[in-house]
């Protein structure tokens, strides 16, 4: 039982996860609970080698079934479990069992229970199909769900396991979390994969390759890296036979990274560039405010999205037009005589929102977030200025559309531009 | 060659998705490039069965190149395709294929003019692991790359096919737009799958399943049941030899859902809330402005996402404290006396916002993002106010944390309320 990181040098127990549902293979949603369940497996010393997405059918859940057995040991699956008739997970593991379903009475009450009280709360009818749910084979026991109506299922089969989840990540999770989750660790002990996550900023993925090449052949901890919005990350992955000792494998390798990357890094593991600014921030007994035009409320809501964020955010100004811009205190000057896609009027929004919302720290944001060019500057021009009331710092940043990334783009870099300027001060 | 909507009934040409990359199984990064391929293929009349992920490890590729060819007609495969060593998806079609790597001149001309361009407007080293994405056999045709430095691979087969695309979302849908979709629409003609999106508010899947159950069996339209943050989707999927056949065939059934669920039913294809309301607003020559507390500037942020929104967006404000809830205008006397988590402070903000911005309407949102209650609310509580000058209405919510999620269920229920509150004046 061997599963691979980077390459096949660690072994550990085999799973593999299959994602059911119609609405996968159409591209209506995006499949979050594989993400989810991939970064929950190496801890509990799990790994995984297949992710299967397959369609509300019976032949091909079946079949998707046999070949993951067949090299897998644990099946993760999720979706299918609802209560209408293209929701086929239960029938297609009765028969790949070659086992027959039956209504479970005690799964029965409960679910009456559950459903008078949803429909109590809601208007919402009862319906007959729902019962389905209270289904199970002779080889299976029922997970319960404390979010929805449908329990999950958990089968074995000579030593290995079928474990079936519901589709809506709510559910998913929850289930993972209070009872699968508990239920592997206590059957599968041994050693455990433990990763660091080191962000840095600033940096292509081959310059980064290049740095710190003599990293990354390793294999224990392997290393990973990885482009996203907010930068680049790298994974550092040991394998151990408890935190402790994974811990140990992983420090000389980060130690000798962040000595190549130095300013490069801006945070560690679960570390958001919100939290991070967030924490100088308090530290400096600072506060922050913004005035936001294409990036149109994107960065407050990022700043807000981290809990604590009311501790340092005295608010936001979304400012659209020119009238509002100079409503806030944006000198209408500025905006006449160098335009309101320009640094100047960055910077005069910058200090207008920290004067008006009583902020130590102001930015501004002003670009053109499209579709089309406005007074001859390109779509996906931004300017964005920081301003503490002695010193301001402008930037100029060029982002393609679609509106949403260019959006994200400029929110981000109004973040990282803030971390350099907070080291400054 | 039979491809499944809702079951065995539709036949066309069978592709299939590889996305490769360990990030994807480690679950830092969601496949949402598989989502987009698959909303992708129904209009060119092919079929997708499976999606499978893989990691970066040659013998998996392989194995699931090999897996995938013996089921499918087109194998898609993204990722893998970097200047880094763990990129290795050219080497694996190349031992799949039985065929030696070169290095093409042609590529390699083309490479070192994007490269120079690319390192002269960052500061970014040139590395000499970049040359590898040059390479091909001599069965691959290079797919041009205009958003990077990784050429595509076309391989043909015995009539089947293998298309390899970059990992990085920009690059590879401006490839599939520009380069791998019209070649595909040249190679297979027939018929094609046409849909239509029927979006509704308000309703559970199972209730929503009970009020339609008559259509639920059809097979050409077909329809699939799929819940979302902006309420419940339905999808009307028509098999016919053209658009206007297609259309023909999913017109009665569309007006037979729409009699049945009225006005639940808020938009189609690729309607969002806020383009509704927005043209709504437009026609009635009224403009919106927003107070944001809980939700912290993601409603302004979805307002700003649709491009036009200017036209009737005026602004917003993040009052993240009480103090500045009264700077703009809410009377701290109710604050005081009903709390900052009430109706009535919502209802103040929504007219203190209206009357600040000059807005025909605006919309006040306060409650308890958490992590910890407010005044005794508990996390989760949302108020939230509309009001035009002369009427307000005022909605309460529940919703359940993450903060993310219960930030996007407010910003939506306020959007969905609007869209009512307009309904009636």
């Amino acid at each position: 039982m061997c599963v691979s990181v980077r390459d096949d040098k660690i072994c550990l127990m085999r799973a593999e996860i299959i994602s059911i549902g119609t609405e996968l293979l159409m591209g209506q949603i995006t499949d979050t609970n594989a993400a989810f369940l991939s970064s929950q497996l190496p801890s509990l010393g799990i790994g995984l080698y297949w992710v299967t997405q397959v369609g509300d059918n019976q032949g091909r859940i079946v079949e998707a079934l046999e070949r993951g057995l067949g090299r897998s040991d644990i099946i993760l699956t999720t979706g299918g479990l609802g209560p209408t008739e293209d929701d086929l997970t239960r029938e297609s593991i009765a028969k790949f069992m070659g086992e027959e379903m039956y209504r479970d009475p005690e799964l029965l009450i409960w679910l009456q229970g559950v459903m008078q009280n949803n429909f109590r709360n809601t208007n919402r009818q009862m319906t007959s199909n729902n019962f389905k749910q209270a289904n199970l084979i002779p080889s299976a026991k029922a997970i319960p769900n404390d979010r929805g109506t449908a329990p999950g299922w958990m089968v074995e089969k000579n030593g290995k396991m079928i474990i079936s989840m519901p589709g809506p990540p709510s559910e998913m999770t929850n289930m993972w979390q209070r009872h699968v989750r508990p239920m592997l660790a206590q059957k599968f002990p041994g050693d455990i994969l433990v990763s660091r996550f080191i962000k840095a900023y600033g940096l292509g993925e081959s310059a980064l390759d290049a740095m710190i090449e003599e990293y990354l052949h390793s294999n224990n901890p392997s290393i990973g890296v990885y482009t996203r919005p907010d930068g680049i990350m790298m994974r550092l992955t040991a394998k151990a036979p408890d935190e402790a000792a994974g811990r140990e494998i992983l420090a000389p390798v980060e130690a000798g990274i962040q000595r190549i990357l130095q300013d490069y890094v801006w945070g560690f593991d679960d570390d958001t560039i919100v939290s991070v600014v967030g924490k100088e921030l308090k530290a400096k007994g600072m506060t922050l405010a913004t005035m936001e035009s294409c990036t149109g409320g994107l960065l407050a809501s990022h700043i807000t999205d981290t809990a604590g964020s009311s501790d340092f955010f005295k608010g936001g100004l979304v400012t659209y037009t020119n009238e509002i811009k100079t409503s806030f205190g944006v000198d209408p000057s500025i905006i006449e005589t160098k335009g309101a896609i320009s640094p100047e009027t960055a910077e005069a929004m910058a200090k207008a929102v920290r004067l008006r919302l009583h902020s130590s720290i102001g930015i501004g944001i002003t670009g053109v977030a499209g579709p089309d060019p406005i007074e001859g500057k390109p779509v996906g021009e931004v300017h964005l200025a920081i301003s503490d009331g002695i010193r301001s710092a402008t930037f100029m940043g060029k982002y393609r559309p679609p509106r949403a990334d260019l959006k994200s783009r400029a929110a981000y870099a109004a973040l990282f531009n803030l971390r350099a300027f907070l080291k400054q001060s």
